[in-house]
C-alpha cells in the first residue's frame, strides 16, 4: 500500500511532546511480530508510542483521514498473531500508558490504563488484600489491554471466570479518534447494548482500548493443591470427570500428557513421567479450602498411581510447577506452536485421543495440556528451528497441516478452534467453518459500522 | 401506521399448524403490555404465539418484507416496558416455545427454548444437584428468554453473576428471518466478537433468542443464613461494607428500608421494624458456608439492634421471608412505580439518603431495599390507584417526578438507571444523559446494522 508522504510528520505533530514516534527499521522489525512466531510481510511505516490517551486519539484521527492501517500492540506476547503488523501500517504500542489510576477497596475495583502488565495489577490488589482474578499464563509480561483485546483466560478461570468477567467498564477510542465510555463503575448495570463485552476479545479491530474499570475479588485465605498422576490420559480426565460430577468447584484443574511430562523431565531434571502417564493438578481455595481438597485428593486417589496434596503456600506451589514448567520446558528443545482449542469437557478424553492420532498421521511431535475444567486443550506442536529445505522462520509443512487437523477436530467434538488465545491472523480462514456464514455476515456488519475504511487492525479477528 | 391488508392472512399462513395468529381485541390488549404498568397507545395489529423457531422466522420474514413492528414477548413480566406493544405492531409471544431440550450433567450445561420458565429450568438442573444460577425476583413466573432479553440479575448474582455470565451461547432469528448461532457450547471461547453477550440484554431490539445453551453450576449443599436489624439505614449499610472490607463473599446481601419494613408488618403481621430501622439479610453458601455465616453474623451483630442465624434450611428461609414479602406487601396497600438505580457499592448510604430527600421533597411515599452487595437499589414509589383528577392507568405528576430525580441521583452517584431491569420503554430518555451521544452513536449504529428497518421493538432500550 501507499504510505503518505507527510504521514510520519503528521504523527510526530499530533503525538505530543510525550508520546514519540519511529521510522527506524530496527524498532520496526521488533513492533512488527508478536508471539505467535509469524512473520508479516514487508515493514511497518511508523510505531507510534503513546503515552497519553490524546497520542491515541491523534494517531487514529490521523491514520482514519489518511485511511493507513493502525496496529494496537501491548507487550506483544499474542500467540495468535493478532499484534502482526504488515507493509505501511502504523503500530500503535499502548505500554507506555501504564498507570493504575485508582484502586477502591470497598468498591473492589481498579481503574487501569491499557498497558499495566497483568501481574503488576494483581500485586496492586494484593496490598489490599484483593485480588485481580484473570491469569492467563502470560501474566507476568502480558498487559491488561492486551488481556481485554483477547478476552484472556488463565488457571483461574475455571471459578473467576474470563477477562469479560472481570472488565465493568472500558474507555474506546474508536477508527476516527472519538473517545467513548462503556459500561460503567458498578457492579451491574444493563443500561444499552452491552459494548464492554463487544469491545473485550475483539483483537482491536473495534476500537483501542485506553481505559478500563476491573473488578477484584477477595483473596482468598488459603489455596490448597493436589496432585496426582494416571496410567494414561484417559484415567486422568476421567478422575476430572468425577470432580465434577460430585460438583467439587476446583479453583484450578489442570492435565499434563506423558509427552509433556517427559520433556519437563528432560529439561528441568525432575521425574514426573516416573510417576504416571499423565499428571491432574487441582487447587481449592476459600474457607472451605481444606475439604474440598481433601475430598477432591480422595477422588484423584482412586485410580491414580501417586497422589500428594501440598497443605502449605509452598507445597502447593511445588505442586503446580509442573505445569509453569511445560511451555519453557518444550520451548527449550523444539520451536513450538501453540494451540489452543476448547471443547464439551465431557468430550476432552477424545481430544487428547485425536490429538495423538493427528500426531502420529503427520509425524510430529505434540505436547498436549489442558485446563481440564474448561475443556480447553493446548495442543503444542514441536517442530526443529532448522530444517533441510525449510526457510528461516517458516512453519514446516506437517505442523501446519496438523495443526489445521486439531482445529477440524476441535468443530467436530462440537468446540471452538480457540479457547483463549484469539482467532488473530493465524486461524481466519477457521472462523467461517466454526460460526457459519450467516455468523460471520453479523460480525462483519458490525465491523464496518464501527470502523467504515476498515483501518483498526486489519486482517486479524475477523 | 397502516397495517397492510393481508398481513393477518400472511401471518396465519406462515405460523403453520402449530403455532396461532389472533386479531381478536381482548387477546391484544393483554399482549400490548407488561408489568411496567404503562399503556401503549391504540392496539397492536396481531398477537403470533409462536411453538416452533420456523414460526418465528416466518413471522419475521413477513413483518420484514412489510415493515411492520415486532414485540417480541416471553411472560411479560419485564418491569421497564420492554414489552409494551404500540398500535398496529405484531406481538410476537415465544412462551410456547417452552422446552428443556438437554441438560449435560458432565458439561454442566443446559439447552433450552426461550419460553421456559426461569425456575423450572433450576427446578430441573436440581434434579442433577445442579443449579441455574440467575434468579431475579420473578424467576417463578418469567422466562429464560425474557431473563436474557432484560439481562436480568437477582439476589444470587452477587456470588455467581447475572444472566450475561450464564449464557454460553445463543440461537437467534434476525430481523429479516435468518438465523443465527451465537457463541459455543463450551466453557470458554474467543472466536470472534461476541455476538451473545450483545444480544443479551439487548431488550429484542437485534434479534429474537429462539435458543440458548447456559452454564449450571454444582447447587451448594449448605446455604446459611444471617439477619440484623440496625438503628437506621446508614448502620445497616455500614454494616454490609464492613463485611466487604473484611473480604467475606456472601451469596446474597439485602438490606430494607424502614419503610419496607413497617409496610411488610402492615400487611404480613409482623414485627421486623419493631426491631430496629433497616434490616440485613446475608447468605452464604458452599463448604464454608458455616465459617463464613459465623464471621458475616459476628460483623453484623457489631452494630445490630437484633441478630439471628438460621442454621438449617427452614431456619433460612425464613429470614429471608422479609425480602420476599416486600414487593407483595407494597403491592398490597398501593400502586408500584419500581425503580433499579445501581450505584458503587461504598455509595449506597449516599443513595439511600438521596431517596429519603425525594420522597420528601415530593410528597410521596418511596418504599427503598437493596442487593446491597452489588449497590443496587429498588426505591418502589407506591401510590394510590385512583386519585382525584387522575386518569384510570396515569401514573401521578409528582410520582414521575420522583422517579427523574433518582435518575438523577443515580447518575451523579456515578452508577447507573438500571442495574437489572433493562431501559425498556420508560428509561429512554436517560440513556443519553447516563452515556454521552458518542457511546448512543455507537450504540444507534449497531442497531442500523443488524436491523436496517427498525422493525425490532421500535421505541425500546436504545
Amino acid at each position: 500500500m501507499t504510505v503518505p508522504a507527510d504521514l510520519l510528520e503528521r504523527l510526530r505533530a499530533g503525538v505530543g511532546r510525550f508520546g514519540s514516534v519511529s521510522a527506524d527499521p530496527a524498532d520496526l522489525a521488533v513492533a512488527a511480530v508478536d508471539r505467535s512466531g509469524a512473520r508479516p510481510v514487508g515493514l511497518p511505516a511508523a510505531l507510534v508510542r503513546a503515552e497519553r490517551v490524546d497520542d491515541v486519539r491523534e494517531t487514529l484521527r490521523i491514520a482514519h483521514e489518511h485511511r493507513v492501517p493502525v496496529v494496537p500492540r501491548g507487550a506483544g506476547t499474542g500467540l495468535a498473531g493478532g499484534a502482526l503488523a504488515g507493509a505501511g501500517s502504523v503500530v500503535l504500542d499502548l505500554s507506555g500508558l501504564d498507570r493504575i489510576l485508582a484502586i477502591d477497596v470497598d468498591d473492589q475495583t481498579a481503574t487501569v490504563q491499557p498497558g499495566v502488565i497483568t501481574a503488576e495489577l494483581d500485586r496492586a490488589a494484593a496490598a489490599y488484600g484483593l485480588r485481580y482474578t484473570p491469569d492467563p499464563a502470560s501474566a507476568a509480561i502480558s498487559t491488561v489491554g492486551g488481556n481485554i483485546a483477547t478476552n484472556a483466560g488463565g488457571l483461574r478461570c475455571l471459578k473467576y471466570g474470563v477477562t469479560r468477567e472481570a472488565v465493568l467498564g472500558l474507555e474506546v477510542v474508536l477508527a476516527d479518534g472519538t473517545l467513548i465510555h462503556t459500561g460503567r463503575a458498578t457492579l451491574k448495570g444493563v443500561a444499552g447494548l452491552d459494548l464492554t463485552s463487544l469491545f473485550v476479545g475483539s483483537e482491536g479491530t473495534l476500537g483501542v482500548v485506553v481505559g478500563a474499570t476491573v473488578r477484584l475479588h477477595p483473596r482468598p485465605a488459603v489455596t490448597l493443591t493436589a496432585a496426582a498422576t494416571f496410567p494414561d490420559v484417559a484415567a486422568a480426565a476421567a478422575a476430572c470427570t468425577a470432580i465434577g460430577r460430585a460438583r467439587w468447584q476446583p479453583s484450578m484443574l489442570e492435565l499434563l500428557d506423558h509427552h509433556t511430562l517427559a520433556v519437563i523431565d528432560r529439561v528441568q531434571g525432575t521425574d514426573y513421567a516416573d510417576r504416571g502417564g499423565a499428571l491432574v493438578i487441582a487447587q481449592a481455595d476459600g474457607t472451605g479450602a481444606e475439604t474440598e481438597i481433601a475430598a477432591i485428593a480422595e477422588l484423584l486417589g482412586k485410580e491414580a498411581t501417586w497422589v500428594e496434596v501440598g497443605l502449605d503456600e509452598a507445597g502447593s506451589e511445588a505442586l503446580v510447577a509442573a505445569r509453569r514448567l511445560a511451555l519453557p520446558s518444550i520451548e527449550a528443545v523444539a520451536h513450538a506452536l501453540i494451540e489452543d482449542i476448547c471443547v464439551p469437557r465431557s468430550r476432552l478424553p477424545e481430544a487428547f485421543a485425536g490429538v495423538d492420532r493427528i500426531a502420529r498421521r503427520h509425524g510430529v511431535e505434540v505436547y498436549s495440556f489442558a485446563h481440564a475444567g474448561d475443556g480447553n486443550l493446548h495442543p503444542i506442536i514441536g517442530y526443529a528451528a532448522e530444517a533441510p529445505g525449510q526457510a528461516p522462520g517458516e512453519v514446516p509443512a506437517e505442523v501446519v497441516a496438523a495443526g489445521d487437523d486439531i482445529f477440524a477436530l476441535a468443530i467436530e467434538l462440537g468446540g471452538t478452534v480457540t479457547g483463549e488465545h484469539g482467532i488473530g491472523a493465524l486461524k481466519r480462514d477457521w472462523l467461517d467453518r466454526e460460526l457459519g456464514p450467516q455468523t460471520r455476515a453479523v460480525q462483519r456488519a458490525i465491523k464496518h459500522a464501527l470502523d467504515p475504511h476498515h483501518i483498526l487492525n486489519p486482517g486479524k479477528g475477523l
